[in-house]
């Protein structure tokens, strides 16, 4: 992982589940499982909602909001040290795989083109 | 966002949504709903497998896995970028809160405490 | 399982997990992973449409959701099978619940009440 | 939908929502997000466990467990009355697909083809 701060959180985590004997459950099948169980957690705040924007949370959804989606972030992390996947990079070749899928002369404003990502 | 590299992915694909106006899509609800289902294309790479080890994996699934793992990023931090929220510093306040729920003496070993997190 | 449809396609489901050898991956955990793998794909068709109403969709994509629905009731079965839980009984108990939980007199119209549902 | 008891559970949800004027949250989409963050509540369950099966849960634990199976279904019935999908139909049709796909003479102990289903 190229991150500074991403860094620093991977070592954190590896060093929580150590302090509690927590390793032997973070085979990567779990931490996909928990980190798809943090995205419903986080979903859920929005399920009946029409759009959820910013302005029409509570300051108290935000923060809950904020933390869900810190949950989803924290198994990412642990799941990419537990692969050895430096999340950065990955991005970065996501984002120009995505570029070559959808160049934006003809992309744009095609709602078609987009329900097809 | 007070990380550098997840401050320009974050740039980066704001100019990828302006660009080609998919801004019009990228509601918070809709953003968290993307996010769901690229977790569970993650997940589905583990779904019959025991645990599912690095070593387990063949190489094209390896980077197939890293790939979605980066569609989770990537949505993460659109919709951080959308509710205005610091993904780096949420982490750490909810690292910080699992270390008072889950104090290292008392959950140490404890499969009955975790399945509580 | 109390219902004559449902029951028929339990035993169509177990004949064919042992014509093929599958009942060691069938544990419940597995198939609450692809179970929620199967909600993922079903919630792709919706996840940048406004509403999803029936008239929006063509007859490709109504066919295709009715298929994602059908992954989603035939793992719901399986699992069923595997936990010994008879899904309409469950399903009758919660309706009981929700009604106690959910008074019509008191939750009508609140969209407040509801999304504590 | 052909069944009875399924059909019973269809009218019910209807009157259900209908009493608390919850009609205008249910759209195809909403049903689907909420679908799945129940099927995130379910998985929760399994997560850090090697298996999941039942002699290993607890009764209080196959109930919670057979109640967020019940939320699935709800869901799912739900969402078949709006889009007007025959889920038992549905479920055959794709039990006909999945054999034609995985015939036993070729999927028989296979877990390669298996992990493509």
């Amino acid at each position: 992982m190229s991150d500074a701060d991403l860094e620093t959180l991977k070592l954190a985590l590896r060093e929580f589940a150590q302090q509690r004997d927590w390793d032997q459950f973070h085979t990567p099948k779990n931490l996909a499982s928990a980190l798809i169980v943090e995205a419903g957690e986080l979903l859920e705040h929005f399920q009946w909602m029409d759009r959820g924007d910013r302005e029409s949370l509570s300051s108290r959804q935000r923060e809950q909001v904020a933390l869900e989606m810190a949950d989803v972030l924290l198994y990412l992390i642990r799941l990419g040290d537990k692969l050895n996947v430096d999340l950065i990079a990955a991005a970065r070749r996501k984002l120009e795989l995505n570029a070559l899928k959808y160049p934006a002369s003809l992309a744009r404003g095609s709602s078609k083109k987009y329900t097809e990502l």
